[in-house]
């Protein structure tokens, strides 16, 4: 069995042996191991339930592949909606002709996500298609995610109000930045930024400080999430160019690529918004929580006017919509 | 915004609206009206969680589409496995050039089924990929469920006992011949048996029904999940081939075509293995049922000896096998 056919698809041995040979090798648990179609979980209080499909392509690249991502994607939209990330479900759909190693490593990928993430994968589903390109099939990954939320924990951009600071976790750009370099075969040091922000957001929690929104920010870049809260609290985001992280190799390439790190995508970034006392020491833990040594206040709230501003390094302001036509294609 | 294009994946302002004019406006709840990435709902005692992927080509044929199918499958897996379906996730990946009609028109039919299923679709995911067949643009659905199971209900194959009876809710291969016959451009009466089997199940259970096992009867056919449980309970099972409800078109598009209804997939019927003494009880309820009308007792339980074995119309005695090989393609 080295490569996927349609019977591995079929729901009869194949599956079984796929099942068996990959899936329950790599993610095995007792929820997963009882072989059931649904898998039956313990549960409390509120639940947070997410779903995400991943179709990106390169399936590997610098910095974490299509397995790693599914985890991560599913784990920071729940950690966002405030909840601690317990399940995932996984739906895999195979194109007919993919090398089982590839799948293997995906499946591994996603195992180690999970155990750095504290989330059991309890239920899955495989599937088989005919492959777009025949000469390169691929695979496609649904993650759905559920996680508890405490009952007093209320996020809402309802509470987004004058004065509050804008932080930014890390860097922006440096997925995007990093598939399209791996498809356009530029070699440079760019490495995506995948990675499940638990640490930071359950630090931030531990230490008490009040939230008013948090979002990951991925497909459509921060300047796209920004209008949407903008929109959603009717509150003006005012940013400072100045202070938005953009590594020095993401920032040479958007350059001569002619792109904008605010519209780039990201797999392990998120975006606070929360009272401005609270700030610095709000800052101060992100950057001691893993993946967050380069985050930055870049901005505050203000109650006059919508929209997301930004003042420029010369002292401009411009307005910042949000992102229009398609970004790249399949980064996630 | 007549057809998919990339940009309804980008997760910018195309994607707004397609999620604003499709998604919402169909399946408009106060979960997913919320517009956050993870949905919070309620939660309470066990859970159950499950996923599947739908591929399912034609994406409309008799008696269903991918849009009521995606809905069903995911529904009947919870209900199987004890629970009672409360919440869904969508993901949708979406071949360019797709007809937005073709979109509404299945997620129109997941909405129905979500109705009749007492299910809410409370957190969703839009992607777009290139087609694999630029002529004719398709679409897959994921969906996860998440259901409540009481403390007290468990089933489990190690409960499947000396002299069970074995019950089938009703006709089998209509989904699959259903399928094939579109394929084919064969004109019959054939109609698929797409259904939510929520309400025999929560009629057994109220009637205090015990059940031993259960199991909707899909992909690999009744024979591989017979099989299925025979490995996991020890037990052998004797079925009856006269007992096997199958419809006389369903039994004529078999005869014609070389195909047996044992390995032919469904998408509305359910296995139910239960005390004997219960067994006509149970009968008359699931015929009282919606989508029961045609349920049998097929055969029993022994201790003695593993594997299928069905006793036929001139009285031999065959094994019956899981499913080798492929099944037909894309039938889910």
């Amino acid at each position: 069995m080295s490569r996927i056919d349609r019977t591995h698809g079929s729901g009869g041995v194949s599956t079984s042996g796929l099942i068996r040979d990959i899936f329950q090798k790599e993610l095995s648990n007792v929820y997963l191991d009882s072989m059931c179609d649904s898998a039956i979980v313990p549960g409390s209080s509120r639940l947070a339930v997410t779903t995400d499909s991943f179709v990106i392509r390169p399936l590997f690249y610098a910095g974490g592949d299509i397995g790693s991502l599914a985890v991560c994607g599913t784990v920071n939209d729940l950690l966002v909606a405030g909840a601690s990330p317990e399940y995932l479900t996984a739906g895999f759909i195979l194109e007919e002709g993919l090398d089982t190693e590839i799948l293997r490593q995906a499946v591994h990928s996603m195992a180690e996500s999970a155990k750095e993430s504290g989330v059991s994968i309890v239920a899955g589903d495989t599937k088989v298609i005919e492959p777009s390109d025949p000469s390169d099939p691929g695979l496609i990954i649904n993650t759905a995610g559920v996680g508890f939320v405490d009952k007093d924990f209320v996020l809402s951009p309802s509470k987004i109000s004058d004065g509050d600071s804008v932080i930014i976790s890390g860097s922006l750009g440096d997925h995007h930045a990093a598939i399209l370099s791996s498809r356009l075969s530029i070699k440079n040091n760019i490495i995506s930024d995948t990675a499940p922000l638990c640490d930071m957001i359950s630090n931030l929690k531990k230490e008490g400080i009040e939230l008013h929104a948090m979002r990951d920010v991925t497909r459509g870049g921060l300047a796209t999430i920004l209008n949407e809260l903008s929109d959603a609290s009717g509150c003006r985001m005012l940013l400072e160019e100045t202070s938005i992280p953009v590594s020095p190799e993401v920032s040479s390439f958007c350059r001569i690529l002619g792109l904008d790190p605010l519209y780039m995508g990201n797999e392990g970034k998120c975006v606070f918004i929360l009272p401005r006392p609270d700030a610095e020491r709000a800052l101060s833990i992100i950057q001691k929580s893993r993946y967050g040594e380069c985050a930055a206040i870049i901005g505050n709230v203000s109650s006059t006017g919508k929209g997301v501003v930004i003042r420029t390094a010369i002292g401009g302001e411009k307005t910042v919509g949000p992102l229009y036509g398609e970004g790249l294609p399949r980064i996630c």
